[in-house]
């Protein structure tokens, strides 16, 4: 029997950012600009990506029907992660593709740890034992301010639970983006998503090409 | 405006035991010894008690279309149990009730920690995260073999997924159960189960005569 040749693991990456910031706009951008390049690239969203994880998402959504503690709507959120963590992302990475995702941890430490007000001590445990040694490699967090990802939403039509909360919860979200962006600048790349969809997708382009470089120069290999 | 006189909270109950030891049989039993006493008894059971923990319940009954790991289990018994304690189980206390529950926290550290092996301290950082300093005051663990629980839920029939494990997951079980009533001697009431259904509730009714002379004599007033 010969060895299997060690592969290096994928990359993961993940985009943040307030409601109506342009995430999911610019998810199909992203995985065409990583793919032109020959890379596979996986697409996935949170809370969300397995059966059991998509059968959580909507206990999230029904909260006007079923309301809960916000304790609760943390530990669903990781419920649905550990499937998610477990079914696809290590699997995914694993075989050398690049996750990309629509959302992460970093959404919880903003939404549940600072705009609930839960604490980021609850969600460090939660994220060190459900995660284990994952985390991001690069996340690129959309940053704009609430009024226009408030507007922006208002348009799109339909509100989520999220958005009928007062601006004040999402103001906190945004600087605990923020903060923690400053906190880790290896991982995070701050847009402005303030701007035109084309604007913001030349910022885009250029912090990828930028990243890809250097993710090929440390190419050493890594099978965590 | 004068303040209202100081009420005693009420006293939390739990059954506990491994499958088909006789808990929910014995329910409503335990709940007229007590309300022969004059007590007022809120029955409940876990997971459930809220619409919200109802629909956690389901998705944990659902696991054939819907699998998930360990760690999900545990993170969505905690968020049901987070709105149970808060909506059900303190607002009855604080009204001087009894609550009666089928099933507490005590299961989680037998079911997931021991018999799916994730360990006490991950269910001891749930337990204190969610709870604070709620636990039971009295806890009747129903104590059986392994072999007698199995052969009376094959005779009910329908079998839940918890039961389709192997024997070594209930032995471990019980184990576990055991082995916190030795450390809690003050809060655990160990009953032989292996007798026939009158033969256990004599024990009960012994036992809970006793638990409420000392529940009486220590009638200080609490509000915790
Ligand atoms: N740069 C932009 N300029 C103007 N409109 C935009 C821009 N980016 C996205 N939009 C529009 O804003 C709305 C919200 O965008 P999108 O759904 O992508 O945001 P999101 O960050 O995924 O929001 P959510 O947090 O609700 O998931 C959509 O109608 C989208 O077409
Ligand atoms: N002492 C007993 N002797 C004989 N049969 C019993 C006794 N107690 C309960 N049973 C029967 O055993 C079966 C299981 O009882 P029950 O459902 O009360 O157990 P349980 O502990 O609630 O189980 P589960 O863990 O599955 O909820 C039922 O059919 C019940 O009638
Ligand atoms: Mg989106
Ligand atoms: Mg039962």
């Amino acid at each position: 029997m010969t060895e299997a040749p060690e592969m290096r693991r994928g990359c993961f990456l993940t985009v943040e950012g307030g409601e109506g910031v342009g995430k999911s706009s610019n998810m199909a951008f992203i995985a065409d600009c990583l793919r032109e390049r020959g890379i596979t690239v996986r697409q996935t969203r949170e809370p969300g990506g397995t059966p059991f994880a998509e059968a959580v998402r909507q206990l999230l959504l029904d909260r006007e029907s079923a309301p809960m503690p916000d304790e609760a709507e943390l530990l669903l959120i990781f419920a649905a992660r550990a499937s998610h963590v477990r079914d696809v992302i290590k699997p995914a990475l694993a075989r050398g593709e690049w996750v990309l995702c629509d959302r992460f941890t970093d959404a919880s430490y903003a939404y549940q740890g600072a705009g609930r007000e839960l604490g980021e001590e609850a969600v460090a445990w939660l994220e060190q034992w459900v995660q284990g040694s994952l985390r991001p490699d690069l996340t690129l967090l959309l940053d704009a301010p609430v009024a226009v990802g408030f507007a922006r939403a208002d348009q799109r039509g339909a509100r989520d639970r999220f958005e009928s909360e007062v601006e004040a919860f999402f103001e906190r979200i945004r600087q605990a983006y923020l903060a923690r962006a400053r906190a880790e600048p290896e991982r995070f790349r701050v847009v402005d998503a303030s701007h035109g969809l084309q604007a913001v997708q030349g910022q885009i382009q250029a912090l990828l090409d930028d990243y890809l470089k250097q993710w090929q120069v440390s190419g050493t290999i890594r099978n965590d």
